[in-house]
């Protein structure tokens, strides 16, 4: 294994590149930057960025890595490194077609490193606005999962046992049974902030509000986690929104 | 097969006798009614009601039954006759502990029937908020899946994608499986009522009323299958909850 | 001024008998208790109850003075005993239609004690319903008066100012003024209980609910006074479901 | 009276000069366009901007001017061109408070178009928060009575009569006077469109979630206005929101 120096030798020497940073701020860099896969690219190279970023981040690097005649794809992932090592990533792609086609054909890389390729769209921003739709669903059964221990819990019922009801019902899913067992235990050592969980309802409500479409569940569950940052709880695990729920010195009047 | 004529027949010649009614209307008039379980309960005779019932007709119910010296377990299920029929059933039980203890014992009743069972508390109606916290999970995970792909549809994303990115993440559940597949196909066929799952909402939020605390969730989430009954869906599946998003004419200014 | 000693003295020697009793209970004890109106309720004999009652209180309480040839009217009033002197009450009037127009006419009993008289239909509900109109709007005011005073302060404003703008503005009204006063002031002496106006708010979202009407603002604002109960604030002036808003801690990530 | 021909020479011949403008990048262009206010800014002279603009471009704008010498007071108003003549607006300001002192004292620009003058903090921004705290309210209340209006119907009661009541107790306001009869007529031509109340529900929204204060209620408010614009409602008056409320069809279960 040889470890390049810059992006632009990377992308220099290999037909296909693949990135994956932490944020929209450093895939931008990695582009625009000095020595970046911007000043490489050419017709003939390839770049495939698998980091999570946004409409218009990913469409600033789209434009300019197509200016350049290079192909450009946005392929966010859905997983950790475990399923990376096992081949089990997830990927929603937007951009260009044949790059993904190729990327996802056996053998190549994004088959690799994942079992399922989604195609979403001949724009980044098509894969960004697809990945908000995950996150959706998961801040509200999240949050209807908090709403429901949270109310078990007052009405004198176990907890432990309504979680075991739930994962024997059709509602089993691995992601309420994770969340539940930590909203239980009040263990909330993050794995996926609140404030990261409440930035994406956020982008959700103002992509719906562009479209004119009312999401009144998704709002009043942004509600909650929102009310979970001014309790402090901006950096615990998104479970933590659960806390919201409790007051202490109530009465039952 | 002997069949029998009357409730009270049928617990003069049992030990442990089993219901399973429509509703807390003919619960209460198998029990209470002529010739009904009430006329020949007495001790050592047992009676077990699986019909969903509201806390106050289970309690009514108790009350009577144990009055004459009999046991009762209020032990309602969730499931279908084909999980009936395997054995696969879930039984929530409250009420008699040591009645609950012996039909739940392998070969008795219970066992036969189903495979999880669990006792909530010592009144029925531990066993009824325990299923309407199962109901407010399921009416929120099916709202916001309809909220989901509302927008979906309205961002010119494929909302088949969609469901295949939910099944293969960690929110992957039966129900939202087979929910989504039915608002994608438009197919509203009654398999649970919009009426019969709005009314659970009703009940969870009377309870979390009577206890002080707020579900902002439930209650956003409840006005939506509302909505579809305003619409005339009542007697749709409620999955048809999805429909609310539809608003023809709009634009999107 | 003659006192007489039971409510079937009174209507015995009055052509016209008005009530004004604290509850629901009250209503119903003076009219169907021992010497109550109804034991001398007869043709030519009539009887306004100023009380608030619910529906189901107010038709037994027709049906049952009709059906001794008395007429009924159920007239709650809006205002205090300050009003009534100065003969400035209103009145909100559902019943029999001759006997609210005699009443209300120049010189007769309504019309001495207040300036505005409607009679909004035949039958005591519907009083009943309009009074519940008044209170949800009476409840959102006040609830968004909190969330703007609550974002007021947290953006760094003077309260006292907005309060000043809101007066001087189309919006000024004495409701807020009087309620925005309290809550900048942090003083919560009843006037009126958080858990009667959330009672009232449970009330209409009971009342929509039957009607299948949707209403999702009143269910966000309704939950917000049950957050007030939870917090222990059931017994304080409604205007203390500004406290809901605080929460000490908070950070502002 | 002499109309001179560019921003920049009435500056360099006013001591004090005012901007009314339509909208923020009207405001912007006012300032730094060719011959411009910025042009001719100066220690010196000032400038006061009536427009409600939002809070990065008012700042843009007071940086700007601060840094030529001259003073930026930022005074959106509230009033239209009739309040305006009898000298009834009301002025919100934020920047150079000896610039609004002066404008403000008797006899000056502030003061004799206007009756009521608040200086809220030493930035424009101050400013367009307080305004968005007015809008708020201003939504929420007629979101409010929309709703109530919308049962006030379906409970088959008179809303002619439910907006006298209104009008006769405390919460009595010229605003909800006005919408509520525009509501019973409908009679939406615009005077403050949908989209215009709504974009500030999101403004406020978007404010409130930096602060990381939950706002409930607006964010139920907020769909309800979007809902309104998804049914194409965008450029009526903002009281066709009660539109929302009704759908054909519906039946009653």
């Amino acid at each position: 294994v040889t470890a390049l120096k810059t992006p632009a030798e990377v992308v220099d020497s290999c037909d296909v590149t693949h990135g994956m940073l932490s944020d929209p701020a450093a895939s931008e860099s990695v582009v625009f930057g000095d020595n970046g896969v911007l000043s490489a690219a050419r017709a003939g190279r390839s770049y495939i960025d698998h980091s999570t970023i946004d409409e218009e981040a990913g469409q600033r690097i789209f434009d300019a890595v197509k200016g350049k005649g290079a192909r450009f794809l946005s392929a966010p992932v859905s997983g950790g490194w475990r399923d990376a090592a096992k081949g089990e990533l997830l990927f929603i792609a937007g951009g260009d077609r044949s790059l993904f086609d190729e990327s996802s054909a056996p053998g190549a890389g994004m088959a690799c490193m994942g079992h399922r390729h989604w195609f979403v769209g001949d724009s980044p921003g098509e894969a960004a606005r697809a990945k908000l739709m995950l996150q959706i669903m998961m801040g509200s059964m999240v949050g209807a999962l908090a709403e429901t221990l949270a109310l078990t819990e007052r009405a004198g019922l176990d907890p432990t046992q309504i979680l075991e009801m739930l994962d024997a019902s059709a509602m089993s899913n691995p992601l309420c049974k994770a969340k539940g067992k930590l909203m239980v235990d009040g263990n909330f050592a993050p794995n996926f902030q609140v404030y990261l969980q409440q930035k994406d309802l956020r982008l959700t409500l103002a992509l719906a509000d562009k479209l004119a479409m009312p999401l009144p569940i998704t709002a009043a569950v942004n509600a909650q986690y929102v009310a979970a940052r001014q309790r402090g709880l901006a950096d615990s695990d998104f479970a933590a929104v659960r806390g919201v729920y409790d007051n202490e010195g109530g009465e039952k009047r």
